[in-house]
């Protein structure tokens, strides 16, 4: 009936999320409330462990893109899964190694980090540092010549590969801001540095190319460009690249037209395509690193609002107005973004009016899922929308000064609160 | 040579904000950084007082529209400069109220109310209800029933006027999400319920019809179908429409395609057209109330970044990077929204390099400036981005966990920081 189906249940008409009653949690915790199964994020992350780790030992990296959700917990439960973490800001490092995220096992990315999140980065021991440009590596030199470190990098390229999806998330086209250009002069230029530099370790490539995919031909595709980059390297400065990271990108279901791949249909095949490449060419095939965030917690999360304001315009649309809106979930404003939705009350019930939820926000783009197939809806319902675990914590704002909504992870019968709903004070705690 | 020039100098090469250099404002509170002058806001509030408030003295009521830009100093300027406020959340009536604003004087919007903010605002002596349908009339008269008090109201309608700007931000059509449908069966009885009521006093209409308008024409259609509304009630209750708020939307220069029109342009017709109406069908004429926000901070806000990682990709476009993006600026990812900037420290040079702006998050939609026309940029560089007073500060996130930027007030030689710079413990702090 919904994205995930497994961490879902519905008994006496009512909405269950693990054990939990969805009615019951929205009673406890209040609304707007982000609510994510344990179970189903670890289900993801063992996935990644017996599919691709363990599959090709010593020669698979897993990390998770902090940027999709990241709290101190969640760094944590990312730790105990076994997996890396990737971030992308000082933010996100700070937020990790406040919850105890050894240093060494985080890759910082970013098109623009500072020097003093490159400092910080650097001085803790960050394990890895993905390089987006040349005057970063000019940054990092300085910075390792002062501190007497050497610092593990991947350089990242910009592949120009053109992925279906929407033009704000596609990121491995010759015009992204993110990446080398694949330009003879710039590129190699670059990487030879590197490889000869005495603050960094070349350890390899990077490249990602997009967001909610589900097809594999444009990884394979930016591959095939890679590792005529790793035989060119090779062929230049006799030098190995070993580790290949392809980034993350894989689609999950957020509405009844998609279906989540399994990680194995994506990387199977890249492993095979490293392997024969190299082997045909002699060299010692790179490790492949993946950085998956949304593919991991999108669909583990949903979002729990009570509905307000009811209202049937004739002969236009109904509204179903809930407690939150694009202040907890910009992306149907953002990108279009889809979603489905139930009444957690009345989940035992027909779905067969079709309404627009929309938002408590004094905007028209405040919508969260046009066309929503519902039960009759009525004022203190309790909405579910689905697969809301990536990029709506992360992307919230405090827009028309609404608070920031809780976050409670849900494990088993037992439910716990890993982010406190904001209170007005704390909103407007820097304000004078 | 940018938008509300008034507010800008350039001495020896360097832009100034009123008489506070630009660099000196990035060096001594980092950057990003919000900057408003308060003598622009001062402009426009004096500009609503002389060319509306006195020129129909008892016939015109003007309130700024907090969501735009609200803090308790700009709650607290407000009241300085004499109009009432607008709010549409809890949050921003808490806000409010924290700065000492009078709650008589605050008018409460929105279309999703929920009986909390209600009860607040009533039991706090809220001025004036938005009411936005019959349902929360229900609620109101519940609460005022309760509480034994008396509410003054008016009731928002959706006059069906297109106007011509982006979808997500035009409010009156028939199927928005905001106020009543002008259905006769559902509209009357409604108003006909508030005159009879005990718990409300009818205060009168009220309509909002998009943002960033610069045509009268939509406010003076809205207005005729409003008046036909009035003649109606006058005729149906034999009761009197003590006002009619038009909302706001005036439109304000982002860049040189644009220019703002006077209040004068979009008021005195409608005034006008109220009286000849009245006139004509022996009526009193009601006053008529207006709401700008982004016309009286829109371009009196600038935010100043630092210039980082610069990228040439040959043949496809050049990126400055700054230190901030859609996380203190979503408008441009999410309404295509276009602005102009400039190199602060480099004012004085001729503008020549024609480069994309993009911002430091991990998102291709990242972008604040795409094709501005610079000086050429070098990392450390202050670039300033102009009109970004409004709906930015407003709707920051923090995305990729970059914390919230501070907010300087700048009057004449001083500058006064409104809003510290968020840390990031700030930041996790409800976080566990």
């Amino acid at each position: 009936m919904t994205p995930q189906g497994e961490m879902f249940d519905v008994k006496d008409g009512v909405l269950y999320i693990e054990d939990v009653s969805a009615v019951e949690l929205a009673e406890r915790f209040g609304t707007p409330l982000y609510v994510y199964s344990r179970g189903a994020i670890a289900a993801r992350c063992r996935e990644i462990r017996e599919d691709f780790l363990e599959r090709w030992p010593g020669r698979a990296a897993a990390a998770y893109a902090g940027k999709a959700f990241l709290t101190p917990e969640m760094a944590r439960i990312i730790e105990r899964e076994g997996l890396m973490l990737d971030v992308v800001s000082g933010g996100e490092f700070f937020t990790a190694l406040k919850a105890g995220f050894p240093a060494g096992r985080i890759k910082f990315h970013g098109n623009n980090k500072t020097k003093a999140e490159l400092e910080e980065a650097i001085g803790r021991g960050v394990g890895h540092i993905v390089v987006d440009g040349t005057d970063e590596l000019d940054l990092i030199e300085e910075i390792c010549g002062r501190l007497g470190k050497r610092q593990p990098a991947l350089f990242r390229i910009a592949p120009e590969v053109e992925a279906a999806t929407h033009d704000h998330i596609t990121t491995g086209k010759r015009d992204s801001k993110f990446g080398v250009p694949m330009d003879e002069h710039i590129l190699y230029p670059l990487i030879g540095r590197a490889i000869a530099s005495e603050s960094v370790i070349f350890e390899g490539l990077h490249f990602h190319i997009g967001s909610q995919l589900f097809d594999n031909a444009p990884y394979l595709e930016a591959m095939e460009r890679t590792l005529d980059v790793v035989l060119e390297i090779h062929r230049r400065f006799g030098s190995a690249v070993p580790m290949i990271a392809v980034g993350g990108g894989f689609g999950i279901r957020y509405t009844a037209g998609e279906e989540r791949r399994p990680y194995l249909y994506f990387l199977d095949p890249l492993m095979r395509q490293v392997e024969t490449f190299c082997a045909a060419h002699g060299l010692k095939a790179p490790a492949v690193g993946i950085e998956p965030g949304r593919s991991i917690v999108g669909e583990a999360g949903v979002t729990l609002y009570r509905a307000g304001a009811i209202k049937d315009i004739p002969g236009a649309v109904k509204y179903v107005s809930v407690d939150g809106g694009m202040s907890d979930n910009i992306r149907p404003a953002l990108y279009g973004a889809e979603y489905e939705a139930v009444i957690a009350n009345k989940a035992g019930q027909t779905a067969s009016d079709r309404v627009t939820v929309c938002g408590k926000l004094c905007e028209t783009g405040d919508r969260i899922v046009d066309g929503a197939l519902l039960a009759e809806a009525s004022r203190g319902d309790v909405l579910c929308v689905f697969a809301t675990g990536a990029y709506c914590y992360a992307m919230a704002s405090n827009y028309n000064k609404i608070p920031k909504a809780a976050v409670v992870l849900v494990d088993g019968a037992d439910a716990s609160v890993i982010v406190r709903r904001q209170s007005y004070e704390e909103m407007i705690a820097c304000e004078m």
